[in-house]
């Protein structure tokens, strides 16, 4: 099965391509880039299972390829990282016209991304994501980012890729742990655009059941779909609608944070974001407890782990630095009803009062 | 006097004002940007000169100024510095809507530009240089960088300022030196754009004379209108026009690497740069025995010292290694007339054959 979505963008335009032919990928980088040089940037752990088969891939058509492998894991998401791939390029005779591979998960792709975008003011690069997450969400819309000391993603430019070929084949490698981190933002596609979708995954996630190579096609097209569409129309987080992208992200970055991006993947801490969101929503009673409980029941059925004890003033704080805070209030995506989802800045006592319900809950 | 260019982008637009009228600085700065607080990013010297002036003045008009300081000189260019003004930033509070100031010299608007650029995916930035160099050439047209390890300006990107506020007042305080290190840049633009204004500056520099405040008015008004004029025709460096603004660069930028950032100021090694590139146009014929002459004579006129020993393998290795390289191809400026320059590959004996003449001349 081979799905084309074409992202355009007022100064851009690229092909999502969703196909496991490599002829496929091949026929659309032909008119994408006109290279000689690709350099190919992925992590530790992604350089044990792909990185050969990829970069034969580029030799057998005759390009120049040099690679770059950062650690994995948010560890891997730094300054530091970064700084280490301006020299390897540099020592390696990438330039203007050379072309950045991310070849690997969201960090791989956040760091090449940056990385391409600031490398002699910008040169080109295409997304090659392996991980679930990647595919479904943070290979497009070219979002980059490193994390600093003080929050995650702080850093960053919007840097959009030249193309983005997802093969559904690299999820054979793929933990179970790290499917279900890819879930958690098709979840959230379903919660805040459409509740047919939900319904999809509520039976694909029907305990008993498992995921077939259809349902990872089908669910990679419908998420890409509708991140392409809102990145389309709101490409810079401007009018806000791409913000509706964040559902249980503030949270999430301020949990990840209080973590030290080590206790939980990206999708688990978004998990129980959504969740916390959606208590946020029934507080200010944006939903009913109808979609609450829709909401919380598709989360369990994913089999996510809800549970965590923070301090509710240190959560509220870090969530006061997050990007989308402005002068300190802070901004949270709520649900009206399943596929329907608002913007709304949110005052410190009610945040604060949920965050205490939902630690005193958890202990 | 007040003076406005309109730099006019394909997706955005903004004022250089040049005058010594805080007024005039503050009825563009309304219209330009909207927010309440400053993050005014300088260095150690004009700190001590500016700092105060010019944060007094924010805050008078009511609004939250927060500060950070970097190292003077291409020593504070790096990503360290970036790195300390990325945690600065978030530790004060600064966020989406706050507005960036560059108050330095070019080093201080290249790395808080790339702070603006990069810091939340982008925020807006303003252009308040102290120097000659910055008043006629770096302030304007986007271009961003830090230096790595390999290379000077090798990581960057492009981000338009909001506005730049010219108040030549500020050069009360620079040194001759420093002075001169603005002339570079200023000279080049009659180099490759305007016989007229080269015979100006050729009055202007003639032995004796003292440079005016009226001259300093209009060779910021000249330059910054050529500078304007090329950046809005090829914002990225991409149909070559740009290109031809660095007349001189590839072997400065050689030159200041070679040197570690430490025995020359920018525009010193510019105006060396700028003699080897009539060097090379003379060798190449591209210009005849006469133009080479006139590029020589307002050199000295302007009080470079032109002597430079260099090992000219390891320039032309540097100089391969330059952004505008392509495939280890090196691209100059040459100069076929006053006022008239082309962008050109040359071969790299050619290039090794002028640069062993420089150097041996100058032993």
């Amino acid at each position: 099965m081979k799905q084309l979505i074409t992202v355009n963008l007022k100064t851009k335009k690229y092909d999502i391509v969703i196909s496991q032919s490599e002829n496929d990928f091949f026929t659309v980088l032909e008119k994408a880039v006109k290279t000689n040089t690709f350099f190919v940037i992925t992590d530790k752990n992604v350089e044990k299972l792909h990185l050969k088969y990829f970069t034969d891939l580029l030799k057998q058509k005759g390009f120049n390829v040099k690679t770059a492998v950062i650690s994995a894991g948010e560890i891997g998401k730094n300054i530091k990282s970064l700084s280490s791939l301006y020299d390897s390029a540099l020592e390696a005779g990438i330039d203007r016209k050379s072309c950045t591979v991310a070849l690997g998960g969201g960090i791989v792709g956040d760091v090449a991304g940056f990385f391409a975008a600031t490398y002699m003011r910008g040169i080109n690069y295409i997304q090659v994501p392996t991980t679930l997450l990647a595919m479904t969400d943070s290979s497009v819309g070219g979002k980059t980012a490193v994390n600093i000391k003080g929050g995650k993603n702080v850093t960053g430019v919007f840097h959009q890729p030249d193309l983005v070929w997802i093969n559904s084949t690299f999820l054979s490698t793929l933990s179970e742990r790290h499917i279900k981190n890819g879930l958690a933002e098709v979840i959230k596609y379903a919660f805040t655009f459409d509740r047919k979708f939900y319904e999809y995954l509520s039976d694909m996630l029907e305990e008993g059941t498992t995921i077939s190579p259809k349902d990872f096609d089908y669910t990679i097209y419908k998420s890409c779909s509708y991140k392409a569409k809102v990145v389309e129309k709101d490409e810079k987080e401007i009018t806000g609608l791409r913000a509706v992208l964040n559902f249980g992200h503030t949270f999430a970055h301020a949990l990840e944070t209080i973590t030290k991006y080590k206790k939980f993947l990206h999708g688990e801490a978004v998990a129980i974001g959504m969740l916390f969101a959606i208590k946020l929503s029934l507080e200010l009673k944006t939903c009913n407890i109808e979609t609450y409980k829709e909401v919380e029941n598709l989360l369990y059925k994913a089999g996510f782990i809800l549970n965590t004890k923070n301090d509710a003033k240190q959560m509220l704080s870090l969530m006061k630095k997050d990007k989308k805070s402005i002068d300190g209030n802070i901004k949270f995506v709520l649900i009206k009803d399943i596929g329907k989802a608002i913007s709304s800045y949110v005052k410190d006592d009610v945040v604060l009062s949920v965050l205490k319900n939902f630690t005193e809950e958890n202990k």
